[in-house]
């Protein structure tokens, strides 16, 4: 990771413009924090990552090593190249949003991942006409054999890493989930920054 | 089920408005037919029937008889009130569509169940700004524990069915798959037309 580290603020979104064949590093530096991940064609912001897509081009509920998260279109846009921070990267849940957050009792504004999406593509002069399911990277959401999900907290560890290769020229975006009152970010209220390297 | 029938052609879509408190019949004639199933908000086609937003609200892969699916604004939109089908009703994998079965080595047109449901809307005359990851109704997308997924040969019987009660005015979509490479809708190259009522 020689390229310089970026800042994903703690409960925010940042985007940035990737050429197909660079690198992406996503570091948990906290161990604990989930980031909320998209990517979009470069060319044309329909055409997008698509969890349910790719569920069905690499025939699993989560990627390994290897595998390639392909858009809406089948075709390959993030390959894993490899990853240190045990794995749990969710495909199944939504990203946070206004309406989450009523349901958990808040009132008035809280920060979600939903807004933090469209505010740092909005930062980079691009806008997607939707909000596609994301890539959940350190969200743990344990599954059992009969089908039942939970909210688990991160297996992740303080400065482990997910190392994607970019197969076109895209947009990615990241948020730094603010969830605080699920412990899906560890202990309960605990939301921080997370980084990342284009190389 | 006394509200007359109204028919799924094999490999083609349909779509109808319904209101709040109404019920859906969706009924596997055959037994062997995959039937991808959207659900719009009558009063803002931004606003659909959310895979990744369900599993969140139900905490499962799969919905089970009294749960709810709900929109991207976390609202119910429907209800699972009866199933006589088996349940595998999958959540996890996407329609069918035109580069999809390029992949699959067909050349020129397929009938896809994307382009199915964008017909069958604008028949209704209403078009939707994107095409949300499908509830696949009658389609068996086995999971193991650690993960693995595959195409499954449906559970469902002649006959049997899914029957779904309407929490707000909505247009539902259903695409009477068009798979006829993979085993989905039973031996392969077989595809059939299902049935619906709305009462």
């Amino acid at each position: 990771m020689s390229a310089p580290l970026q800042t994903i603020p703690a409960r925010r979104g940042k985007a940035a413009r990737v050429k197909a064949g660079q690198r992406i590093t996503v570091v948990n530096t906290h161990g604990t924090q989930v980031v909320d991940t998209w990517a979009f064609s470069a060319d044309d912001l329909d055409e997008w990552m698509a969890m349910e897509a790719s569920r069905a081009w690499f025939l699993k509920l989560a990627a390994a090593v290897g595998d390639s998260f392909v858009t809406n279109h089948r075709r390959p846009i993030l390959t894993l190249l490899e990853d240190t921070s045990g794995g749990a990267h969710d495909t199944l849940i939504a990203p946070c949003d206004a309406p989450r957050y009523r349901l958990l009792g808040v009132e008035g504004h809280h920060d979600n991942c939903r807004d933090n999406l469209h505010a740092a593509l909005a930062a980079l002069g691009v806008t997607a006409p939707a909000t596609p399911s994301p890539l959940n990277l350190f969200m743990n959401i344990p599954w059992t054999a009969d089908g039942r999900l939970s909210w688990g907290e991160p297996v992740s560890t303080p400065g482990s890493y997910a190392l994607f290769r970019a197969e076109m020229d895209l947009v990615v975006a990241f948020s730094a989930c603010p969830q605080d009152i699920l412990p899906i970010n560890g202990r309960t209220g605990q939301t921080t920054e997370a980084h990342f390297s284009i190389e």
